[in-house]
Parts: C-alpha cells; structure tokens; sequence
C-alpha cells in the first residue's frame, strides 16, 4: 500500500472575504479551527470550496501557512496547489511542502482539453519537485477534462502520487479503481451525493465542505461503515442528502457561507463574480438545516 | 406499504429458439427451473433479457403459460406485458393475469418521445383493466423515454402501480425514490453494475438475468446485505463484477446463451439480427467466469 | 453515382385512424394527393411520422398499396419497412417492391443496442432478398443507436444500399458524408430544423412532413437552393423554422394532425398512447402558422 | 443595429514563447503581420488560441500593446480580456480600452459554474467601466458554462455589448439568435467545423485560427458568401474542413504552431503543460496541408 496519509472526513473550508473582497485570514482560522474542534480527519484548505481559482499567488499562500498555524499538528493538512501552468502548479506544490502540508491536491487544470501524455507530463514534472503524497483529482466538472481509469492508472506509476480523488459522481469509476488498483491505492470521494454508495464501494476518506455546517453527521456516517453497520449508514445518510445535494447544486461557498449564516456564525463576504443565495434558496437551507438538525 | 410482492433476486430467464428461429418452450421450461432450483426469489418473463419486443403476440403467450406451468407456485411471477400501443398493452396485461402471473411489469416504450400525460394515462388504461399489482419499469436506454423521479410520482397515485424499478444507472434516482417515497413503495433496481449501491440505497430486490450463470453470488450479495454485513456484501460484490458488466457491455440474450454454453448448458439459438458473441468476446467471458467461480 | 431515385422535398404522410383507432384508408388517399397535388418530389408512407411502429403488419400492407394506388407514377415512393426481427423486416420489404414501390427505408430498430456486424448482417440479409434501392436511416432517437460514419461506409459497401437518411441533428455528419463519399452516393437530410445547413453542406433531399402543412415554403427552399441564391433560401427558411421546430418537438404525427384541423382539413384521430396537443399547444401552433402565411 | 465594428474573418494570432516559455514578442508581432497582410478583416488576441488563460497580467498587457502597435489601424482589434474574477476582468479591459482595442471579447470563465444572475451582473459590472463595445463569448468547452440564448437576450440588454460569439457547435443557436435578435445584434461563428452552416445561417463574420495557416481560403468561403454564390463556397469549404477539424480536435495553439513549421514559418515554443503535436500527428497535419494547398 502506498503512503496515504488521509482517511475518513476531510474537511474544505471556504475562503472568506472581507466587505472590500480581501481575504480576512482571521476569520479563515476561526473556521478551521471548528472544523478541527468539530472532529474532522483532515482539513483541505484551497479547494474549490476555498475559491482557490479566484485567488492571487500571495493569498493561496498566506491560506496555506494560516492553515499550517492554526491546525498546529491535529490532523493531516491537504493543499490545493492546482493551476493552468505547470510551471505555477510547481512553484504552489513547492511552497505547500515547505510551508509543512501533509500532502498536496493536484487537478489538471485545462482551458485546452489536455492530452492524456500532456496530464501525465505535468503530474511527472511536479512530483519530481516534491517528496510529499500527491493525490490526484478527477473531476470534469470543474477541470474541464475527465481523467479516465486507464489514465488515472498510468499517473498512479509516479511513486509519490498516491491517493484519487473521484468526483465525477459516478460510482462505477470507484468500483474500477477499488477492483483495478486493489488495496495498493486510496481512493476518496469527491462526490457530496455519493457518500453512502461510495464508502459502500470501499472509499477510505470523504472530501467535503458538509463539516462546516453538519459535522456530528458527517462523521457519524464514518463511523457506522467502520462499525460494518450499513443500516445504521443508510439511516444517517438520508439525513443529511438534502443538504448535500444542496450545497453541491448551489455551488459549495455560496451555501457554505449562507449555511454558517443561518446558524449564527460569520462566514464572511463572497468574491465576485459569485452572488450571495438569494432569499427564496436561502428559505430553503434554512428549512433543509432544521430538518437535519 | 403498497402491496409489493418481490423481494431479494428477481431473476430473468432468456426466450430459447430453435436453429430455425421458433421459441423452443420446452428448453425454455428447463431453464426457469434452473432459475428456481437454485434459489431465485422470483421469475421474471418477457423482460428484455427475455427479448420481448422481437416475440409475436402468440409467443409472449406461450412463454407466459409455460412459466406458470413450470414455476408451479414456487416463486412469484413478473410478467413483462410492454407494448407501443396501449391497446397491445392492455391486452398482455389481461392475458398475464387471466394466466395466474403475481404482476406485470410495464416500461412505456416509445418510438416518439412520449409526454408525461401520455406516460400517465397510457399506465392508467392499463391499470383500470386488472386488479394484479404493476411494476413501473424505467429504462430510458431501452424505452426512448426518461421517467423523471416527479413523473415516478405521479404514476404511483394509481393503486395498483405498487413497485418502480429503476434501470438509469445513476444511484441519486434510488436516493431520491427513498426519500420522497419512503416505505411507501418498493423499489427495484434493473442495473447490475450497481447492484451494491442500489441495495446500500435501500433497493427491495435485484431485478437481473445473472442468476442464469451466477445464482450463488448474487443470492449471497442479498444475504449479506440482509445480515447487515457491509464488508462481507462489498466481498461478494468485486467477486462479480466484472460478470455484471460484460453481460450488460454484450446484451443479456447474447452473453447469457454464451455463458451458458461455457457452462455446459444448452442455451438455445438467437433471433436475428441478433448475433453470437464472437469467439473473441466468447474467450473473454470464460476467463471472467472462470474467475468468478 | 449509385442509383438514387429521389431529391428535393420527399413528403411524409399521416396515417390517420377513426374513432376506433382504425387505420382510415379512406381519409390517407386524400391526404396523399394533397402532398402531390402541392407539388413534393417523392411520397414516403410508413416513417414514424406515419406511426410505422404502431402498425400492425396487415395496416401496413394496407397503407403501401393506398399509397401506391393514390400516386399513380406521379412520384417515386419510399416505403418504411423497418422491425426489431431481420425476418419481419425481409417480410415487409419484399412486400413493398411487389406493390410497386420504388426504394424502402431502413432504420435498425433495437430494443437492446446493437453491435456493428449485427447491423450490417441486417441490411445485408434484406438486400439479398430485393432488388430495389434501400436508403439507410440514421435516428439515434428513434432507433436506440447511432450509426457512425464509418459504419455507415460499410453498409454501403452492399450494392442496392444507395442512400443515407441523417436525421441526428448534427451538421458535422452530412459534411463527413459528402467529404468521405463525394459524390457516389446521396445523402438526405431528416432533421428538420437543419433544412438549411443541410442543403447547404450539399443534401440531395429533405425528408420532412413539412408538407402536410407548408407545403409552398418547402418547396421554396428547395427551389432556392437549386437556383444557388442562398440570400433568397436564408429568407424563406428563417419564415418556416418555428414550424419546422414546434412539429420536432411535439412529435410529428400530434403536430401535422392539429395543424392539418387549424387549416380546416380532417386530419383523423391518433392511435393511443397519442394524444392529441393540449389546447395552449394549439394555440401556439395556430399563431405560428398564421406567422408563416 | 448596435455598434459592431467587425465583420468577415476574425483572426486569432497564437502566443509565441521562447525555449525558457518566456513570451516572444518580436516573434509575436511577425506573426500578426502575416495575418494582416494576408487579408484578415479584424486581428482578436488573447483568445483561447494565444493561451490567454496561460498568461500572467504583465503578459497579457504586452501582447495587447504590441497587437496595437503592429497593427497600426489597419484593421479593428478585439482583445481577450476574460477573467475568473469580475475584479480583473474589469483591469484587463479598461487597460484594453486605453491602449486603443476596437472592442473586447468576454467569457465568463467559471470554475463554479455561475448562476445566470451572476453572469449578468458580470458583464454589467465591466461594462459600466469601459465605453468600447463587449462582444460576449459562448463556449461551454472552455468557459464550464452554457449561456443559453435566453441568458444572452438578458446580457444583450447591456447597451454596449453589441456582438455575440457563438461556439457551441450547434447551428440552432445562430438560427435562434438571427430569428429572436433580427437584424439588432451582430453574431459571430466561433466553431471552425461550423463556417459554412453559420455564413449560410446569417453570421455576420467568423473568429478563428485558421488564417494562420489558410488565410486563402478562410477569406474566399467568405467572399463566396458575400457574392451569394452557395455552390462556390461549399466548395471551397469542402476544401478547408479536414484542416478545420484537425486544428479544434488536437487543440489551437498545438496544431497552429506545428501547422506553421510545416509551411517554413517559426511558431516559437509552447508553455507546459501543453506539448507539441507527436509525430504522427504532425505527418497527418502535413498531408492534410499538401492536400489543401
């Protein structure tokens, strides 16, 4: 089994904004902090619940030592160091190691719909820059190309990138890399909706912004797949799929920082082009979040 | 609880012919008892395995009698009764219940995108004309036309359409009949790669042709989920997988007869333009079955 | 160049029933001399805007001889003779070039998807058993599956398979078509809304049934086309293309059927599960044809 | 009509870089000059082809400024001034507007996609800064989002964005914005599969890449078209498809550069993560020029 630092819940936390859009990186440690206090296996911070594509090279790095300062050591730290270039993607990776991450997320960022030779290319030349875990991240949606199995096969022959991330909601991709990949790979599901049939499928960890406003039930789904107790599973997990589809169909910071909003804890300004929730979604989170509660 | 009579494996026998294309019910009858002795919960004709729609009006009879003749009380029986029109439907529908079948399963084939009304109204003509329960079956892959979960609703306010089975392939559709509907209806799944996630879902039964090559394994995926024993199911589940996958990647009809022959029981010849698997798909299934056992 | 007996605008008719939901022989003969009268260069009876598929074998027997004893000689007649079975299909295209048709359409019907060699055994299976032309017909959704350009070069490799129907709705196919096979066969355009990007990428026909309702801008377009003023073609199509996209939508014999009743001609009743439009689609309908006139 | 300073072909110079993936400016500007001195109507950098997304904002200022610069007013500029936040999208087009571009293009890039209140709010955002018409860009495959033509009747409300790109693929987009937006708006094909269909939809001009390599032919589709001469420009379309497709299929920048070696001209280097064409690629991009020229 190769290196993988991560398991069980780990947690996004968003990017919060000051009124003049700037970064408020004290209020970012308050966030983690109840991420950390609330239980979470892992905090990943410069996700895309962290707006990471809409943030300049100094902010990524001052939420990258926020982070590291503020976690002091209580659970892995996961960095999202993925951009356009492989030049840029190297120098974040770099940082993010030196700074003191567990490991390192890596996308392929693509405007161009990427070649399979060039995705590996570039996941080559950013591992040989660090000796930390990589873990490589499947999601279309937001990347703008669809890692095949087949591809996610020959990036695993790199020996420090080590763990998948799958979040193309599509849970036969997980039954391939758990049959293909055996126990020698960790793979995570990226898929807020899947959770239940993705541990199900034998997932070792859940990414996910939910810890920042249902925690006990993250965790407590976890925790009834590590007791083998699916009926239990089932159960905590229809509790909470509301909010997960809505958060997922919202766009994750929007309904995170809403979502803080309407338990009495300040999520901050958002980043512009992203729009507050209007008032009707945001009726409707606040009626998902007391069904849940 | 709407009256659901199924539950556990619902097995599909194919429709045998004869070298010169005509059923050949007799071996037809060999291999439903195949499907009983071996523990299928129950029996599904005329299904697509069954290659329903390539059978003439006195053939889909002759195959409903005969599995009533063979099945002789034994398991429950779900009569697949499809037609274009809604007149044909009504007719198969009255026919199988006159016969002694448990229910009838109806899948609204369409040549024309059908509308919601036309789906609507098309089930409850059918329904109006027998008192046996119905199973609403969506396939947009075979039917043309995608049920929405609202849709699904709505055709359940008729009373005796008691079960949905569910052939899209994506687990969020199970999640939703879960929630929405809860214990007041029963649902099935029809796609075997996601057998796992679909009985982790809450899925009442398996609706699948691969009892005719693998009944112990799949029993045996309903008796772990049944104990509660996720990582015993998970076992069970990777062991046939990649069955699953070929028989639906090749066509039910042609990988079943092929598999049977592997197997070294007569499975009977194709209707054309359906062909053999070629000797290439023919060397593949032996070495996953041979895995398998 | 193969022999392709048709061009310009081949005209799809109705199959209109009664009260009683019986093919009304009567009321189809008229019907087709109003497509003559006005002017379309071929009659195609029998495609699903003719409910092909609803049909039993003896109505469609039926509707070829009407067709062939309304037109006369007048025009080349296409006759839809496509069924799930490779017998069925033989059957009903023998049956056609004995009443007198001038070429039959094939689409592969599938119920289950079929593979590429069982395709081209199929139309190979019929050619032998006739000696008129075949226009093979691409509708992934109708059939259930897409035949690609290179399996479309296979089957014309068979020699009385001398024309395509396109009907996908992609541009990008007729200019595959006409690049690949220059100018050895014919292609037809079978997606309305592409009337104009069709002609325009060198289509030798359009098969529509435009015509049961504008028959004069059909034949507009047409005319425009041959006279290469594509200023004039642009001017006529932009008039019909909300007529041209309402009757795709709505399915074209509910279409045709209501619209035939706005300009105060009997149209007949459809055959369930059809429903007539409901009365905001009438509505709509009767503006856009006063729009168009 | 709204202000549209651009018609006809719209050329996209690639970004050149040196062998250290610093940006070439010298060769930058020899390039621009082929294009113009090839007969291009309008010069559009900083688009997907010049690796926008690629470039830090020094980069981009320099690029614009040496398109001006070597221009010199003998054709109108549109610059590329897309950005994932509103905040520097707003930079780059005022320092656009100041440095003398005609007008910029807009997409609106997303990594979340964007709700369509977040889209309006966008563009209106940048609009008020500037006084140089907006021409707003629609191409899922790159931007993550798809502006539906509703959407884009809203953005069009905006009283200087006068233009719309339309890259989608599909022809029924441009019908639609031709039949809404009549003669008031100007749109533009930004599909290179698409040229003939869009000319003969009623495009008003055609952004590509292709003049870098075929100026010829690009410029005489649309003089044919120009002179309502259908015949002559599907002819001469059929003549430039192949390398048309090749060139979106194996991506812009990659194909251009290679495409110009092949004809003797320097096309500098590329910026990882992005790789020259393989060599196989570059022999069938080679006989596909042979056969053009």
């Amino acid at each position: 089994m190769k290196n993988a630092p991560f398991k069980g819940i780990i947690a996004y936390p968003i990017t919060p904004f000051d009124a003049n859009e700037k970064v408020d990186i004290l209020l970012y440690k308050q966030l983690v902090e109840r991420l950390i206090v609330s239980g979470s296996h892992g905090i990943a911070p410069l996700g895309s619940t962290g707006v990471m594509p809409y943030l300049k090279d100094q902010e990524k790095e001052a939420i990258t030592e926020a982070t590291i300062e503020q976690v002091k050591g209580r659970a892995p730290i996961l960095v999202g160091v993925s951009n356009l270039t492989t030049e840029r993607t190297i120098y974040h990776a770099k940082f993010a190691e030196k700074a003191g991450a567990t490991a390192v997320m890596i996308i392929p960022m693509s405007y161009w719909k990427l070649s399979d030779d060039e995705i590996v290319k570039h996941y080559d030349a950013v591992a040989k820059q660090i000796s930390i875990p990589i873990m490589a991240y499947n999601n279309p949606a937001t990347a703008g190309v669809d890692m095949s199995p087949k591809l996610l096969k020959r990036i695993l022959e790199i020996s420090n990138v080590t763990m998948i991330k799958e979040s193309t909601g599509d849970v036969q991709r997980m039954h391939y890399l758990k049959k293909e990949l055996g126990d020698s790979v960790a793979f995570y599901n990226g898929s807020n909706p899947l959770a239940l049939s993705a541990f199900a499928a034998g997932a070792t960890g859940w990414c996910t912004a939910a810890p920042n406003l249902i925690p006990e039930l993250n965790i407590a789904l976890y925790n009834a797949i590590q007791n083998n107790d699916l009926q239990e599973a089932q159960k905590i997990f229809y509790k909470q799929i509301d909010l997960l589809r809505f958060i997922v169909e919202k766009g994750l910071p929007r309904a995170i920082k809403s979502g803080l909003q309407l338990q009495g804890i300040e999520g901050g300004h958002l980043r512009k082009p992203l729009q507050p929730l209007t008032e009707n979604e945001i009726t409707e989170l606040d009626r998902i979040l007391k069904l849940v509660k």
